[in-house]
């Protein structure tokens, strides 16, 4: 079976009824499954994970995006997280046996649909972009670029939507994508010296000319007395994650300090964890069909 | 849902239309899912992977053993594998939310079913043996101990079976039981020295002092001018092959040779890669439940 997984955003993080409502609107039959739904209040932003067969993800988000129009009234909105709509990032994420053109072609799909039904503003980013300045979602929004900067400046040349009207209503915009499974990994050092965990995190990201695909950052970990290296990985199949732990592994030791620990936040997909131990343990001729619950899931789905 | 693993090995591995009828006997509902059915004409011996919820294994497994008792001549068969009986060995394997003592009453159950309806002598091993010197299935059954040996034998006290009489009929005697995954694991070695393969294969095995759980054998790989170490690893939560992996590659370095490869015959489970991981990337706070697919497994299940 052709699944997908999409993972839209949405700007309220609060209220559980609303989060609840758009949740249910995109559960459109039961093939499609929501494997998980984060409210993060501080944000005032919801994460909705979920999966569908093909034929059916462009109605469910498409229910989702409609509903959140509705419910959710941008004017009001206020929350730390950079947000444009009341729908405000939907990604598509390629799964099984789909591949990144299908997820390509759903978010055109949908970004139309919702352009001309909804009359809202979309901006079509990552591997879905259509405009090239438009494939990094932050050169899209960002903290000094979000709805009240929209709809200022909606009707200039540079932010004429791919779909929809060059209008912001009180939904704002959604920006709609398809891009690969991001993996949000940290490595912990045995130094509680911040400084060492920047400069870490400058010599493994992209920003700063190492590795494509990674977005780092330092951070202190006071209560334990360690700093840490909070890295998004974008493209884990180009850069996979055993190739930046063992880049941080051999930067640290230029500061005499070593990895504690690492932790992977969320969820990852299985071929990631593969690719690690065809390193380590020089595994080969080995696929994620052995893998017992992989296996199991394929009868089962 | 519990679910629970069986792997049952029956004596035909040539004629398909015999080995079809068996495993359509197991397939008592669409719960139950043959996940493998491998047949084997050399050893004339099939091997048939199914999961099932825990309600429904004791009817799967039992019809099974019914069909091949009905369609199975031991006298009429051949093959290098040592076997008992039509139905040679049935373990109950736990997997999820299913423990190994309810695999072993699964065995004891389905065991005195099989003895009192089908009067097939049966033995009880590994962890549902109830007689001390059963718990290794190689003491029970093996090149020199076989169908032929204990139609001659099984009137001793020693021979008593755990269920059914004392008596061997066409379909032999049936060994039945519970275990834990096993994994089939190699590692290649570059050079052609046989003896280096042999002495690291006793250097790791449980049969001669070492890694308790582990069966080793050295292998010449003639057409690619290696060695290969072959294990069984029937305990992986004891003895994880990480840990195999690397004892191999310490004793390697003792005859100056190195790993060129290892591979994972047949099905592993989720964890014990993960464990791999949590030790050469210092992995933390994760579980299994985080891998995309087994999530996705525990939402379709």
């Amino acid at each position: 079976m052709k699944l997908v997984e999409c993972v839209p955003n949405f700007s309220e993080g609060k209220n559980k009824d609303i989060v609840d409502q758009i949740v249910n609107a995109i559960k459109v039959n039961e093939q499609v499954k929501v494997l998980d739904v984060e409210m993060d209040p501080d944000h005032n932003r919801s994460v909705v994970t979920f999966v569908s067969p093909i034929e059916y993800a462009i109605d469910a988000a498409y229910n989702g995006i409609k509903k959140a129009s509705e419910l959710i009234d941008m004017d009001k909105h206020k929350g730390a997280h950079p947000r444009f709509g009341a729908a405000d990032v939907v990604p598509f994420v390629p799964i099984f046996d789909t591949t990144m053109k299908e997820c390509v072609n759903l978010a055109w799909q949908l970004g139309e649909r919702v352009g001309n039904e909804l009359k809202i503003p979309v901006y079509l980013y990552d591997k879905a972009a259509k405009v090239e300045w438009r494939k990094n979602l932050a050169d899209i929004r960002n903290e000094s670029f979000q709805y009240e900067q929209l709809k200022v400046h909606i009707k200039e040349e540079k932010w004429k939507p791919d779909f929809g009207p060059s209008e912001v209503g009180k939904a704002g915009a959604t920006i709609i994508g398809a891009r690969e499974f991001l993996i949000a990994f940290n490595v912990n050092l045995n130094t509680n010296n911040i400084e060492i965990a920047k400069n870490i995190a400058r010599s493994i990201r992209e920003k700063t000319g190492s590795f494509k695909n990674v977005r780092a950052l330092g951070f202190e970990l006071k209560e334990r007395n360690m700093v840490q290296v909070s890295m998004n990985i974008l493209d884990y199949k180009k850069t996979p994650i055993y190739r930046v732990y063992e880049a941080i592994k051999l930067e640290a030791e230029k500061y005499g300090v070593s990895v504690v620990e690492a932790e992977i936040v969320g969820l990852v997909p299985l071929d990631a964890l593969i690719e690690a131990l065809k390193v380590y343990m020089r595994l080969v001729n080995f696929n994620s069909n052995q893998v017992f619950e992989s296996k199991l899931l394929s009868v089962f789905i």
